[in-house]
């Protein structure tokens, strides 16, 4: 590392006001109390959590973050790999629970080649396995004797599970599987730890007896050794290169030439084959796969809250720092203007701001939701109950839901992650030309996270579920068969109304900003359904439609679910009425730019007049962002993101931003370790020149 | 680097249709001709030349672009300095020209360490230095005998030059200026070259005369030794750090302690001191720096196009060799449709397309007006000139001319760089999982690309200026003293035709699509000044007004410039009917696919009716999508990016995608020479357990 800077530069301070001095400011002009707000979000257990691993973690050296953004690929994702044993070895030796293991790796900042070890694979095999499996593999996996991936994905196929090229051929003659890659585009692709790091992997392949398919199953492959760790033979394994983001990872390549594995590693809890008849057995509980998906797809909007946050907590701390330029209007001498006092910039951070507690408080919703109905069912089902009783009809109710449930959690895992994703974005713009550099914290971050919006479902492809799942309970609708469920009663609510028309008060009532949003969906589903079932149109020729249903919806379940957030007695028990009064001016926030942003569709549907929407835009945003304004350090404070987990020059709490932007290019950049000859030819050129210019 | 995959691999191709085959289609189903359209865009000189230079740079090992995207930081500045180098090497050999020098940077697809002294330095010393600097300075630095840099931003100061804080102190008794930086906010920063590569810095300092300030001047400094290449004493200078793209450029800060220069070292074509009496002598021709500002500006608009294009080939590519489920109303056993097929992938990708040829036709008649109207000025500026003649009116009407220009500039160089750095963003997701992947070309296109959106003039500040022009327009136009241009007559004719309303047929005449884009930003503009003028609303509360206003303006000039371009008799003279046909299509796919985005603003400046948007959206835009689909290929074929350029595995011109994923992946790739130890514990403790799970 460079040699510190000399006795002058030391000296110097950044022009005053000072960071810290603004910040305190910030501080000083809310009310907020910030402690609590903390805690309602996060509960105290979290918090506590956070700080206890905070405090133990960040002094080890091996999770130095520093050299994060210059290192190569190959020196990154050794050092990740060693930060994920030293994690593993932490967590065994504290007797972590899942918690404590799932906040570590946040604090740690990166995805690590253990990742889909300790996510898919181990979740896989607990939740597709038999009890002898388990034994066999899960058992092994949970004490890293094995290490694991999930291999799904192909080169030549991604979101179309149906048409992957792996095959798993039965050879009822040694009760054996035959996995084989036939083609190029058949190699397994993008699978997470398999790059270098593991030694099994659960493979999705065609399943074949007697010549006849059915369908994609899971294998249990090992690749590589135990002891030498080389690929085992007929077996073709690597990491698939750089990438975006996510270069801590070792996304990996497999190919098979006709591998042999064993009967029992065919993950047999939903389906199998009997050795003896070697006829292929029914899959057993599909609505339990179904509910995992949903699980981890309303996670993941619980998650973009978090995400979001992150770069509205860097991005709003820093327009409180930044200074630059007089409000035109100002005094002549006043000195230069906080940027986050410009309505441009306000525009769009705030808005982002109040999506990140949108986002959360709807995955709040969503889970509980999950939970409820899961353990709905669960009591329903089992053995206990009176068999001529309420299950049975409990069950249909608790599947209706999951349906509604899964459907929602389609179109809320798409809009939530690009909301997310493209709002890191605006945030790293809004930072102006820092936004740009490493330090910011933004931009690595930002490239971590994109690969959500294409996971677990591509956001593009996911609509036409949501589409489809809108237009049955619109037809269950029409012929009287709805469901009891919240999208067939906005479904049934528009069509007793729609001759009447809408006349909502979105400007005044809050309640009616959210029948609003329900009227517009509700009306782009019955025209989608026209288009589709009465035009006979093509599909095809739909998905842009769909796509724009889809968000509608979605966008009324994040107002919806806020809306209930904020009016619920929990939050008014937690918290003051000041606080309680802004989280209602953040719901309406967002409630009311979303419907600018999407003002077309909300004046053709009849849901508010032109009139309203322009009053919205020049009057009610604009109100709101005056009101919110003083507060947004403290609530972004109260998301209690710390530090180190931040690794953010521009977003450091106590307000150095410069001084901290300083210290690392001049003290932690290797760069400037390097000297340069900087001519094109040989220096000797330039001996008959006049040596300097110097006084 | 690893071993060659074995045999058994090697045999192995994907699986059919190739994508050569699908290719090979897609260009039979097109009549457009693609070597016609290309000499059109470019000219068959611009082609020649990059086919020379491909030839000539791709053998050389130094320019090899393999390992980019895994190398660190040091490395890949030192590796791109050495490609700086021998491309200078090679330029002085074969003594190349500007253009040729332009397109070997452009082919080598990276900036260098010498970006910033072969433009900006070069420039400014050309620009704003006297005969006596130039030889002083530019010659020297024409021979890289000594490198530089523009030291302009600060740590605590980019878009606002008035608050820079560097000092340039005037001493009367020795002749000299003192430079200094009096707080850290003071630092250069983001200075290309400038970190471990040059040796000067033209350096924009506040200049001070017996305590008086005159504002920033640009001062000639040198800040490292020309011998031993070691900063100079009292420089304290370094590189600022790794960032989200440009990590090839050495971006550095700068610090001085009170250094003393000579007085020729002031650049002092506009402005200087005249050493005998210490007075400072005023700026001459200030439009002629304007002007320059307007053709860098109007250049970006150009390149915007180019970059865009990179994007929209790779995307528009891959989508036609990508194979992804069945279209839901095909036959049964129909095979995998080409996602290009999808409508919800056409939407994103085709408007782009028609994005790519807009701003090009845009830029190149914006560069062909500035040229115009310079050489008109300096005509008529010129001591031939008759003095009581046409010289005076001609020299008004041109700044008149360039006062709409530079405006026009302004908000043009925001639209278009926001428009390719976003759609670089839409293309890469469009590509859905492999997108992700550096081999895809895009994600480090995009990261490089992304500071055109701030430098230049930040994309939301530049705003302010259109506005503030339009608004003066306006009130010229209501006082009858308008300027003779297309921004006043649009004016004017917005107020003549205001009572009786307007009624364009979008949907079937091409001209009123144009007038319905300038009816709208008249609409805006004087809404705009009704809020300001009348209501006195401050300029803050306007701000995002202004940018609507600035983004509408900028959207009609587009529009406007497209519709010229693919009406002009040189577009008919050099292309045959059909692909003439096609570019009218494409003209009309960017103009409405706009309208429709922004229908709440043509609604309600009643330029549109809500029935023509809604058939805008559900008809001509899919109508549109339909006629160019079959010729998006060869539409794309026709920028004639080479493929070394592209740098692109999903990209290529021979549609073997798959193939070069899994060379690169496996044959590129440092971190498959990695060897991990999988386990969190030593490996000793496995032995108890039984070793493998194999057969």
């Amino acid at each position: 590392m460079p040699s510190p800077p000399p006795d002058w530069v030391k000296a110097l301070k950044p022009a005053g006001p000072q960071g810290s001095e603004l910040l305190a400011q910030e501080r000083a002009q809310s009310n907020v109390n910030v402690e609590k707000l903390s805690e309602y979000l996060h509960t105290k257990a979290a918090l506590e959590r956070q700080d206890k691993l905070v405090a133990l973690l960040q002094p080890e050296k091996v999770f130095d973050k520093s050299q994060n953004h210059s290192l190569g690929r190959v020196e990154r994702l050794q050092r990740s790999l060693a930060k994920a044993k030293r994690l593993q070895q932490i967590a065994e030796q504290q007797k972590w629970n899942m918690e404590e293991l799932h906040t570590a790796n946040e604090l740690i900042g990166e995805p690590t080649p253990y990742g889909l070890h300790a996510s898919m694979f181990l979740v896989t095999l607990r939740e597709q396995g038999t009890p002898e499996q388990h034994k066999l593999f899960l058992e092994r996996a949970q004490k890293y004797q094995i290490i694991g991936c999930y291999a799904q994905t192909e080169l030549g196929h991604g979101s179309n599970v149906r048409g992957l090229e792996t095959t798993a051929t039965w050879n009822s003659d040694d009760k054996t599987f035959t996995i084989n890659s036939p083609t190029l585009t058949a190699s397994k692709w993008w699978i997470g730890s398999l790059g270098r790091t593991a030694n099994h992997a659960v493979v999705m392949a065609q399943l074949f007896i007697d010549g006849k398919s059915f369908g994609p199953h899971p294998f249990v492959v090992q690749v590589r050794d135990l002891e030498t760790h080389q690929p085992l033979e007929n077996v073709y394994v690597g990491d698939i290169g750089p990438k975006f983001g996510y270069n801590t990872m070792d996304n990996g390549f497999l190919l098979f030439n006709k591998v042999k594995i064993p009967h029992v590693n065919m993950l047999a809890r939903f389906s199998r084959i009997d050795k003896d008849t070697n006829k292929y057995l029914r899959p057993a509980l599909p609505t339990l796969v179904y509910g995992t998906l949903t699980w981890v797809r309303s996670n993941i909007v619980l998650q973009a809250g978090g995400v979001l946050a992150r770069g509205v907590t860097i991005a709003t701390r820093y327009a409180a720092v930044r200074r630059q330029f007089q409000d035109r209007d100002a005094e002549p001498h006043a000195g230069e203007n906080q940027v986050l006092n410009y309505k441009m910039v306000q525009v769009r951070l705030l808005p982002l701001l109040a999506s990140m507690y949108a986002l959360h408080f709807t995955g709040r919703g969503m889970m509980a939701l999950y939970e409820q109905n899961q353990s709905r069912m669960k009591a329903a089902s089992s053995p206990g109950q009176d068999s001529r009783g309420a299950g049975p009809e409990e069950l249909r109710a608790g599947a209706d839901l999951l349906a509604d449930l899964h459907a929602t959690s389609c179109g809320l895992k798409a809009l939530a992650s690009t909301t997310a994703g493209e709002g890191l974005e605006v945030c790293r713009r809004a930072c102006g030309g820092h936004g740009y550099s490493s330090y910011s914290g933004i931009g690595p971050y930002y490239s971590d996270y994109l690969p959500t919006l294409t996971w677990e479902g591509d956001n593009y492809m996911l609509t036409q579920q949501v589409a489809r799942y809108l237009l049955k309970s619109a037809r269950a609708v029409l012929s009287g068969k709805s469901a009891d469920n919240d999208t067939s009663r906005i479904l049934r609510n528009y069509l007793n109304r729609r001759d009447k028309g809408a006349s909502f008060d979105v400007l005044e009532e809050d309640a009616d900003i959210v029948a609003a949003f329900a009227w517009r969906t509700a009306h782009l589903t019955f025209e989608a359904l026209k288009h589709r079932d009465a035009e006979k149109r093509s599909w095809n020729s739909l998905l842009v439609d769909f796509w724009r249903l889809s968000t509608a919806h979605s966008q009324y379940l994040v107002v919806k679910n806020f809306y209930e957030a904020v009016s619920s007695p929990q939050l008014a028990s937690a918290l003051d009425q000041e606080t309680k009064s802004l989280m209602h001016s953040l719901f309406r926030l967002y409630a009311l730019h979303t419907l600018e942003r999407e003002a077309a569709e909300f004046f053709s549907s009849g849901a508010v007049t032109v009139r309203q929407i322009t009053l919205t835009r020049t009057t009610a945003v604009m109100k709101l962002l005056d009101e919110i304004r003083p507060h947004a350090v403290r609530l972004v404070d109260a998301w209690a993101i710390p530090d180190w987990q931040l690794d953010s020059s521009l977003g450091r709490s106590d307000g150095q931003v410069y001084e901290d932007l300083f210290r690392r290019a001049s003290q932690e950049n290797p760069v400037n370790d390097l000297v340069f000859d900087p001519y094109p030819w040989n220096k000797a050129l330039l001996k008959n020149e006049p040596a300097k210019s110097k006084l």
